[in-house]
């Protein structure tokens, strides 16, 4: 168990936001809910999951919807609260922990916030080692694990309860309450047991963000490049540098859902890349070619800043590069590779790892 | 308090879909319902609002969603249930009774249903005095009481709580949650004291329906004409009598909208008659003119049968008339006429009581 401070908890959220692959939230928004909460009632503390005891809960807090609203929106207030006491009213132990269900700018930050401000640990964990756009797309159901009890609320005192009877109904009923409530909501879910935690989710994943934020910023202090050093820092790989000439988005049923089409440059001059989205990246097209695929990570970072571009920032003009990360183990297994595959997401391939094609394509010359 | 034989059951149902104007479920599923509960359990008994303890509280059971997959799937089984045991959770006096949220063929039945299976009475009133398509159309909404909290659940276990700020809200998540659903679910809501059940419900309007119901069988028995039957016991008027020609139907966001084109025969050959729907009949239209809206109410009858015919059953070559029934007077109030007016349903006309367009008619010689 560690306090966290100022400064690690901004490495969090840019390390978050290139795990957050596109989605997740603006690690922006979510850095000044954390420091705010940290400055107002104290830092929040990082436990390791075997630190929880075997007996406690742990829950989920997190906010749902399309994030475009959320720039305009500031959220993590109230409405995570009321989302909280909701919930409380159903567990019959008390909650001695929280942890993330995602790993994205906003999302690996409400933990945060909620652990200061209710002077709970966060557990270095989260349900995806990722972001993902849909409510069942967490390790926790293929080992049958559901999110509910949850509960889901606005900043205007409506809350909502969901008993489901697996996480495919969370999703079906969260992603109709996210858009009723204006697109934007704070919920909490999920009463886990320690086993379940240790068992279930991603463990790690927080620190690993620390990790890759710390890397990033440590290189921008050397004036080195911090792409590279989120390259190394993930053990990923550099897919394509270029700048964005197009940029589709719209936004459906609570997702932001769109292109970016970006022109080479230096090594990657004369070619192009497309890179495809629903909330996060799913895949990555050069010259027609997929050349990575969800659950494999594709981050969009900006040359400038050397930090990852979240969808709804990608504009026209600005200089890229995108980098392919593997996603965790858990995602390739046959259960991981059926819930969140290309074909869950309608793209009629097979899932092959991203070090699979990136040797295939080495191999080939291209 | 008077326990109901099955002969008033099948009474009540069928002046529930006279009053139901077109809506509120088909009063052959409600009425199956509640037999069958009441052969298993025992005879729902009805109570006046004036004999329920001071200190008791009443809930609110009713299905939600459009009538069409009413037909194909019989409902009021354990999703009631279910729905009535979570909210239980949320309430600290212990259910005296159940009361209908509105009348109709099937929201009538449901809470009879339920109060045989629990073994509560149910109180002779409703909360709109007719059927309505939306939710936060109920004169509760006038005095500021709010239907929530309300359980929501379906069939195979899934159940949503709903804690909001006011009808409206409730209106909107239930709508959205009724189509997640599959279209139809069971709900309770609305824990209401009895000082608010005898000030701001309908009171009398199930022993409303069953006389209504009632004269439709005597009339029957006797070879004598239904719908008279009707129309006297409603002290309502016959707008038209015809034959249906074009029925248009569509289902969106849960209601089915749509219209019905009448022919005229005996006395009203010669001319047209439209009547349109949102779930309920909301206008009638005579050869152009609005001659009867909401919050009056609008019932298609069946010459054959002489029972009201529900908006999901209308079909071409049917020989119908159609009846005009004064509602409520808390409907024709100024907040009444501003909550469920014609102007709320788009028609950009003055609320005029039926019996002042019947008598201006009656004048004009038209």
């Amino acid at each position: 168990m560690r306090t966290l401070n100022s400064q690690e908890l901004r490495d969090i959220a840019s390390g978050s936001a290139v795990l957050g692959t596109g989605g997740g939230g603006d690690p922006y928004i979510g850095t000044l809910a954390a420091l705010r909460n940290a400055e107002q009632y104290g830092s929040p503390r990082l436990m390791r999951a075997d630190e929880l005891d075997p007996d406690a809960v742990a829950v989920i807090p997190f906010m749902i919807g399309s994030p475009v609203p959320l720039i305009e929106k500031f959220p993590l207030g109230k409405e995570l609260k009321q989302a909280y006491e909701s919930l409380s009213h159903f567990l019959d132990k008390p909650v001695a922990a929280v942890m993330p269900v995602e790993i994205g700018g906003v999302n690996s930050m409400v933990p945060l916030a909620l652990g200061s401000l209710l002077g709970l640990p966060v557990i270095d964990a989260d349900c995806m080692g990722r972001a993902f756009p849909e409510g069942q797309l967490v390790t926790l159901t293929m080992d049958g694990i559901g999110l509910s009890p949850m509960a889901i609320a606005d900043e205007r005192g409506n809350a909502v309860v969901l008993n489901t009877i697996d996480n495919f109904w969370i999703e079906r009923f969260g992603r109709s309450l996210a858009v009723d409530f204006g697109a934007i909501a704070a919920g909490v879910g999920a009463p886990l047991s320690a086993r379940q935690v240790q068992q279930s989710t991603i463990l790690g994943s927080l620190s690993y963000a620390e990790r890759i934020g710390r890397a990033i910023r440590e290189a921008r202090e050397h004036k080195e490049d911090g792409i590279a050093a989120a390259r190394d820092a993930t053990d990923g790989y550099m897919l394509f540098r270029g700048k964005i000439v197009d940029v589709q988005r719209r936004i459906e049923r609570g997702w932001t859902l769109g292109e970016a089409v970006l022109d080479g440059m230096d090594e990657d001059a004369g070619t192009h890349m497309t890179v495809r989205f629903q909330n996060e990246n799913l895949v990555a097209i050069l010259d027609g070619e997929i050349i990575a695929s969800v659950p494999d990570l594709i981050t969009i970072m900006d040359v400038e800043s050397g930090e990852a571009i979240t969808t709804e920032h990608l504009r026209y003009g600005f200089r890229v590069a995108v980098l392919g990360i593997r996603c965790d183990p858990k995602w390739r297994t046959p259960a991981g590779i059926a819930l969140a595959g290309p074909r869950h997401f309608g793209y009629e391939i097979e899932y092959e790892p991203i070090e699979a094609r990136m040797a295939a394509r080495a191999a080939s010359g291209t």
